[in-house]
């Protein structure tokens, strides 16, 4: 007898945070980072001022809640990138309210994913280096809106995904939400 | 000859910032408003230390880029939510990670938003008060692993209107912007 398995090969997620001041953006760039593990990203990269206490706070966290997650930081993200997207079925989105709004990008950018590209998505604090602009394969908008990098990040890997990073299961967890309709009930896995 | 109009007349939405102290949340709440006007709210209800600040920055924005939208502050949050409660076809959603997970629930959500509900969002800061879990009709994770009120309401608030806040028009915007491949383009409204 045959079974037939059919394994969509989906691609890898890395989220780049562009800029970093230690004092004015550590909560919002830690949110980045809780975004990208809890939607599905692998590796979250942090540039600007190095700021060690937000990769501990990631690691905590990846330690009690699962992962695979991992976030590093890059001195030189120019370089970075460029050898990023050198290795091939890559493509680099950069998150812009000037950019293309998503609405009409998706299906491309979906094809691509499930057909295994890797996903580079960058996320900007205050002024965006113009050459970032042309580094990026699309540049694209969570709606042409002023709004923020942290719900820009989360809807762009939702929309990707299609809510399916909601349901996923992270690997090496030591506990665990058991949802409730009123109150709180964590469980410790062993 | 006979013209049928069919409208559907969606509820309005409102959101409440529980919570805000006024250095370590300034930027964290200002998203939480930004996100609120962007993905289509019409209200945000601050609590917590009064900071004007976050009031006139949203003003600010509304001014330029559109509306309507408007952030107003509330001492008494519980009373603020009984009175606005009392009105009757309204529901109470609290964004919390111990939730029931927006994909078990959304369908039903979508149903009384669409049939003209209004939905109160409730996002917490630190400690949410253990009688806001009570308050509220659902308690809804955005997938049950620690983020960001931001992406949580963001996420929320797409889910619910299904992506179309994204193309929405604003009204009495003073400029707008062009969606580009590259670069920027504003162009003001005359």
């Amino acid at each position: 007898m045959f079974f037939i398995r059919i394994v969509i090969e989906l691609g890898d997620i890395y989220i780049l945070r562009l800029g970093h001041r230690v004092n004015r953006d550590k909560r919002i760039t830690t949110h980045v980072c809780l975004v990208a593990r809890a939607f599905g990203a692998r590796v979250c990269i942090l540039t600007g001022d190095y700021d060690p206490k937000i990769i501990h706070t990631l690691e905590d966290v990846t330690k009690r809640w699962g992962g695979p997650f991992e976030c590093i930081y890059v001195g030189d993200w120019r370089r970075y990138i460029k050898e990023w997207k050198s290795e091939g079925r890559r493509i680099i989105v950069h998150l812009t309210m000037y950019g293309v709004n998503i609405v009409d990008k998706i299906d491309e950018l979906r094809d691509k994913f499930s057909s295994g590209y890797d996903i580079l998505v960058i996320v900007g604090s205050e002024k965006v280096p113009r050459d970032v602009y042309d580094m990026a394969d699309y540049n694209i908008a969570i709606g042409n809106q002023p709004h923020s990098e942290v719900a820009a990040l989360a809807v762009f890997l939702d929309w990707l995904q299609q809510g399916k990073e909601l349901e996923r299961e992270f690997i090496g967890a030591k506990q665990k939400i058991v949802p409730m309709e009123k109150g709180k009930k964590v469980v410790e896995i062993a």
